[in-house]
């Protein structure tokens, strides 16, 4: 058999993380006040994170050198593998030549950790001594763990309540690292108690959890709070993915055609994208496709609108302008529980109006099928949140069987699935199905955008 | 940081498994038939295994060559990384050099498809349609799942019902890679049916469902046999392990002067001590120490005896000469699972016997506080067999605190603790004991070992 495992050494490993703002054909619209409607500063955020983070947000340097303790960091699992289906490719008979580069070999088994560790770093040396964050499923909430572990910060994380119940594996995770994780509503923060009034039995949501990190972190003495997608930084730090795989796929021979990835956030799939999307804008490439995959009940992008919203369920977020489902919105219980977020980053929502990328909706059922179709094949059992990715490419490779087309297609693979087996045991078994699109609910949810400008 | 991770490239895999027989001082007993006290030949275990696999347990080749089908699914996953446990160190504060090799990059998490890949090919090759097999908490299992899938073999799994019912998510992964899984006892063979008359709610044992798998192989069409552990070919299989361990080691610029693993029926501490030890008996290398770490509750070496004993606890199986506790002998329930066997591989035993090698038993609690104090520093989060072999390293790092001495300490790292995370909750909220070594059960298993010669 040819190859199929392209390995970069670590001294190809990129030093610096490439930063999209500069590059955009249009600048990315201003993050506004809420109270205000006027753009937000620097000063603005400082509640909130240290100041490196911050000018990260808003840099319009095109690299930002990576610390060499965060490179440190990385080498734990990077560079990570990028794979040549080619199992699956014979399993599906097509000429489409497949990728996929696997961020579940971090020991948190996601490419969380990419953005954790930097921002676990930058605040250890502005002098933070605590973190808090919120966590849905608990990839986010496991990784920063795992990064505040290693740089000796103390954390607490909010816990979406019913994941926390019954998805305890993830928060075992976190407290194996040394962390706090709570479920949310709780009655440590105002948010929550507030919430618990109204609703003791509340299950709790990731915008609730949001809210309840932000007061944490504004409240408490020597405390910051951290985000695990959505925002500049983060897909900034996530572009470690698409500099190796860029360097990688030059090792194999071949420069994709279509790149596919899942989006909740926008994160994984940025980080992935954002180092080839300036080969398109330059018109080097312009036939490459980016496709964002995305769950069919919960469409930010495909059935959303773009416009400003806040980032959390109560409100508390500056506004970004975003392809959103309305911030009131509440997702259907799909199992890809990191693509359950009524939002989608701003760098994502921009260049999909400038026509740079796609997307596309996928129903849960088919997504399973595509996943259990990889692991019959590649041998990895993948998160829910991936399989939508491979979902799609398998769908492409198909339509190559069809053309005769031989395309190059690159998956983001975001990492394993190990703690989701009940959901693939649900597939197996019938069990599982898909959740119509909840219109109405989306509808009333788009009612209450706040109103700007 | 100095460099942390040490990465074979493919081109330097092993391309043929080290037999360790024809280096033994002194040879290997022979295994005997249980009927007549006659040492078994290739015959004896056609219904079982396939002739190429037979051929392997008497081989007198030193070196066998490793398909290429085989070298081409390894590829999957190997080489696995040799990691320098630097923060470790730095947190033991100890002059010691420690490394570990790390097997949980597998699609199964753990070392075991080293040897189920190479089972289900020469199964594939002979013609076999269909393998049954055992499994207790499953790490087994999955992997054969994984290996039959890729070779297209069908494939039943006996696993332990207690652990059926309690640990699901190692089934389901059985499941998605296409296997039959069913608690054991179970209706399906006589030895089931037997047991379940005699007592409806039996949790089963590994023995147990060693004579369904059995039984089951030598009834069905078309039908072998493939176990994980214990014998002669499964320890080849796994000497890649070990085989890439030492060139790792000699990239590092360092050769170990104690090699750990954590020993249940020998065959991941076997796969990578086996290619280190040839150094020792030729004497180049006197002062190598390797330590065996098994658990102070079922502790086969240091508390058994080295005698004639069947395999399974039904008696199924031909007599191995083997440090046992009696075939009768029930382990009490550690989390870790993959250590809680009677016996020990006859030539884990041999070489013990021969003071070539060493063995510690460790009680279940101080397993896992080395445990969380290895992901508290290194970042992976490993299994709790693992743990038994970190216990015995940073036993070590630390009398070489005391001594000063800088001695390098190897360590079998075998699998991760993804699907364990209900026990480090058990460590960390104070609710994880340790069991008494059984004496008295002991006593009474080793009553009725079999009569030989």
């Amino acid at each position: 058999m040819e190859r199929t495992k392209f390995i970069l050494d670590e001294k190809d490993m990129p030093t610096s993380w490439y930063n999209v703002l500069p590059d955009l054909p249009t600048p990315l619209p201003p993050v506004l006040h809420p109270g205000t409607g006027k753009p937000i500063g620097p000063e603005d955020m400082a509640p909130l994170f240290p100041m490196d983070i911050i000018m990260q947000e808003f840099s319009p340097q095109r690299w930002i050198e990576i610390p060499e303790e965060v490179q440190d960091v990385y080498k734990i699992w990077r560079p990570t593998v990028l794979y040549r289906a080619r199992r699956l490719e014979k399993a599906l008979d097509t000429p489409a030549k497949i990728f996929y580069k696997y961020e579940g070999s971090s020991p948190a088994g996601s490419h969380k950790p990419n953005t954790a560790v930097a921002q676990a770093y930058y605040n250890k040396k502005a002098g933070t001594k605590r973190l808090a964050t919120e966590t849905g499923a608990g990839q986010w909430g496991s990784s920063l763990a795992f990064a505040c572990m290693l740089f000796g910060l103390e954390l607490k994380v909010y816990m979406v309540k019913v994941s926390y119940t019954q998805k305890p594996y993830r928060r075992m995770m976190m407290e194996t690292w040394g962390a706090k994780c709570i479920p949310s509503p709780s009655n440590d923060t105002k948010a929550g108690r507030d919430i618990l009034a109204k609703d003791p039995q509340s299950p709790g949501s990731l915008g609730i959890a949001i809210s309840e990190a932000i007061e944490d972190a504004v409240t408490s003495k020597d405390t910051k709070y951290a985000i695990g997608s959505v925002v500049n930084h983060v897909l900034l730090h996530q572009t470690v993915i698409g500099l190796e795989a860029k360097k990688q796929m030059e090792m194999a021979g071949f420069y994709p055609d279509i790149i596919v990835g899942c989006v909740g956030g926008g994160s994984n799939f940025g980080g992935m994208f954002l180092p080839f999307i300036k080969d398109k804008i330059d018109k080097k490439r312009p036939d490459l496709r980016i496709i964002c995959a995305e769950p069919a009940s919960c469409p930010s992008i495909t059935k959303g609108v773009c416009a400003y919203d806040f980032g959390d369920t109560a409100g508390m977020t500056p506004l970004m302008k975003m392809y959103t489902l309305g911030h009131t919105f509440m997702p259907p219980p799909v199992h890809a529980g990191g693509l359950r977020y009524h939002g989608m980053a701003p760098i994502v929502s921009h260049l999909y109006n400038l026509n740079l990328i796609e997307a596309k909706a996928v129903p849960q059922v088919a997504t399973f099928e595509a996943g259990v179709r990889f692991a019959r094949t590649e041998g990895f059992i993948s998160a829910p949140e991936t399989n939508h990715a491979i979902r799609v490419a398998i769908d492409e490779a198909l339509k190559c069987k069809e053309s005769g087309e031989a395309k190059t297609i690159l998956i983001a693979h975001s990492g394993h699935g190990h703690f989701d087996m009940a959901a693939y045991e649900q597939y197996l078994s019938g069990q599982l199905s898909d959740y119509e699109y909840p219109e109405a609910r989306v509808k009333e949810a788009l009612a209450s955008l706040p109103k700007v400008g």
